[in-house]
């Protein structure tokens, strides 16, 4: 058509047409009981249906993390939030709420580590050769690098080392993942703190390169695969009929808080209100 | 321990122990390649393993919504959002509050079918009979039955008799699911509109009751169903680089805002600093 | 025009047309320096300017709740958000959500006083006959009255004391009010615990009625009245620099999670997957 | 106290004591009543009392955006979400969560106006001389002034000037936003686009610098202002019955989404478990 007309919207992940719901294309239909919640997932981001690996692969990502005790701050959020508010769907958002840039970001890992191999790719030297040059520009600037250190885990994060078991027997492990690994080595060397590990945020970060998720996508799903765990928490709480939980009073300091006298500051303020 | 003390928390979720992370009870490690994503979803909820024939219908159930095109408010919501605040994390914290009452809200249904079923049980009658009384009160009460009704479906809900399918290939429909379908049928006769179906939020909560969940994990499992669908769409958004979406005005009657003069307004208001 | 086409959407709250912003019709330049926040606010739900009286109660009323240190669900929950993800936006986000039936929510105390002033109308009783025939239903249906009682204020909360007082003084004080006093009364004597009080966010419901807000807006408004003190919160979280918070495990019982066998579970749950 | 233990919390904005509720040391009794909700809110972020120049700046400041018909992305995503949860407090968050890096964030430009001014006292130039080197850089680094350039206004932003001219009023006007002023005027001549203005949030960041708002608060301070439109929004959805919005098909482009045979495609993907 000569004279299209842009519309206000464009969306190509699924479209109800004549009494159909296609996603993707495919029939929803077909859908439900014809393959797991995993390749849906997988279909709905990626446009096409995993093969038996990647839906394994994905699988694993999504069971990396899981659930992680009064150790994890949205779970805690989400507690005290549905102890002032009971309502399901209150808790599943202030923990997806409380996902941001120190806790469960698989995306700077994903940046960190597309920007290495391009950079390897231009360099052409080994892949030794290029995560030296990688830290030692690294420590020059003081960066860091994203997605090592957990505070349990000491030389090797169990979980990490579990995904990276399955990805590799599926195929999934490509030169970009070695290359940060290189790096990753060079670097908890060259600083003297060998026992720092990549963490399990960092692994699902190479996994998911792997299974071509952009960086956006990456921390989608690493709150997807933290929600069973939240909706369970706060099944919890709302079950204990707990109401309007609070910080103990012995756990707080409450400082530099003197009383101060209203009236008297308001006019020192240049009030003439006070009568 | 005599003298226990009762702490601020109790869970059994999941703990972190000497270096273990345990998921109900399972190290988090033997859960990772072990077994899908749906199995630990039905784990950290109901505290044990699914059986096959569980995973399958939990499967089914979380396929059951997937995605409904710019036709769900949390979706068009997200896609608001993050045209402003460019962020995976707002847009599924958007869709997931956009979750009530009025849609994917399969807790009405289980709570109506589980109250049902206990009248059944105490009143002795067959399933017809039961039935028949149940919407027989309701219409008196002039109230109506949740989990029916469709815009798009009539007569049947085809995603909805797929799940059911699935879950009487599984052994997973009992006499409570057959009550709801007597009701179901009985109410629409009786109001003169055969064809309104059972939809697929209902379905899913007739499944969700007889895999052992409560009415808040059922909202919970809802929201998780669809974040796939969310996550698929905020990335469209975000990729395609548009900025403050907004409501074209063609699209909006602006209703009785006539111009007004502030000055003369706040003076009969009774302030008398203008000057 | 006799043709009008219904858009999509109607609104009056205000209008951009030829350069200008019209709030409810005033011209938004007109009103920066022009008038208070707290008039702007009356001004957008009410949809006219307020008297100064009416001015002065709404600041007593959003000034009523203002801050209670880490004894408010919302607050606490906002900083476990950000000390994961640094972000205002998010953690003001999570206190929003910890608003809820347990706690800031004047919408049960309006709908409750609303309820009780047309019965008193209908009954054509005095205030005190009206408010015994109440609370005697109530009693009977083992129904809880709305806005009264606190864990910290006995016989009297002075924050409520102190609003009651401004509201009288600008002549916002009716008949309706005064029978929900009545009704707290007979109550309180009535189940022999005489010093529960109204507490503060039963008599913000009071005055918001006099001040002609619906109780949606008093919720909205209830929400505003907290925020200056959880962005105070946020800002001293994000200032300390904290990463991470957790629940310290001397404070939680990490009851039934014993370690149990997964692949001896699995076989049993009745999958042939395990070699 | 020597052996002084820290605790798990600190916190210096509000504290709870012997029956009294202490903001930042005042009884709130006191306060209630004795001063306006803005004062309060200056209080609670700077722990001391404005002066009434300081009160009627912030009062401009927060009445300089206030509401934008259905030109705000915020404001429609609260409207889509309560059109399917029909809650207020969800109807706030999701206005909230609408809040970033795209449309009211004042942090952008108060970060460029501090770091300006240090530059400028460094050189020890004239603010002309300053900004024009400012300008030189950003052009060469091609950086974009933040707080600048409006869909709407051209020329000058009428909310913007009015907003600086009550600031100048108070003796709210240092040479840090002079210099700003200057970058301004500098950059847009520089690019040939002189009618670019400064707007509204570009001003009240320079303003709420004067006042000594911390960037994170002053993110806070800008959904602060906008929230009474949002519930006056979010109040008429509500109240117009509406249920789940959606987006009409003529406005959105379907692309992308062929019909496509599940069976087939999955085979190809790999699966044998297709009968």
């Amino acid at each position: 058509m000569s004279d299209h007309h842009r519309s206000e919207w464009q969306t190509s992940v699924s479209r109800v047409d004549e009494g159909k719901v296609l996603i993707r294309g495919y029939d929803l239909e077909s859908l439900i009981g014809g393959q797991s919640f995993t390749s849906s997932c997988y279909l709905l981001l990626r446009g096409r249906l995993p093969s038996p690996g990647e839906e394994r692969a994905l699988d694993a990502v999504l069971n990396a993390v899981l659930d992680y005790a009064l150790l994890k701050p949205g779970t805690v959020a989400a507690r005290y939030a549905v102890s002032a508010n009971p309502s399901m769907v209150a808790g599943l958002a202030a923990a997806v709420l409380s996902v941001g840039s120190y806790t469960l970001a698989p995306e700077d890992t994903a940046r960190f580590a597309s920007a290495a191999y391009e950079r390897h790719l231009a360099a052409g030297t080994s892949l030794t050769e290029t995560a030296g040059a990688i830290v030692a520009d690294a420590r020059a600037r003081k960066e860091r690098i994203p997605g090592i250190g957990h505070p349990l885990f000491k030389g090797v994060d169990p979980r990490a080392q579990k995904l990276k078991q399955v990805a590799v027997a599926e195929g999934l492990w490509s030169d970009r993942a070695e290359l940060y690994e290189h790096v990753h080595r060079a670097f908890v060397d060259a600083i003297g703190k060998p026992d720092i590990p990549i963490n399990d945020v960092g692994m699902m970060a190479l996994v998911m390169l792997e299974l071509g998720f952009t960086p956006d996508e990456m921390t989608g799903l690493a709150v997807l695969s933290t929600l069973p765990g939240v909706i369970a928490h706060v099944s919890e709480e709302l079950a204990s009929g707990r109401r309007i939980r609070t910080v103990p009073d012995d756990q707080v300091d409450y400082t530099a808080i003197e009383p101060r006298d209203f009236t008297t500051d308001r006019r020192i303020a240049g009030w003439d209100d006070i009568t």
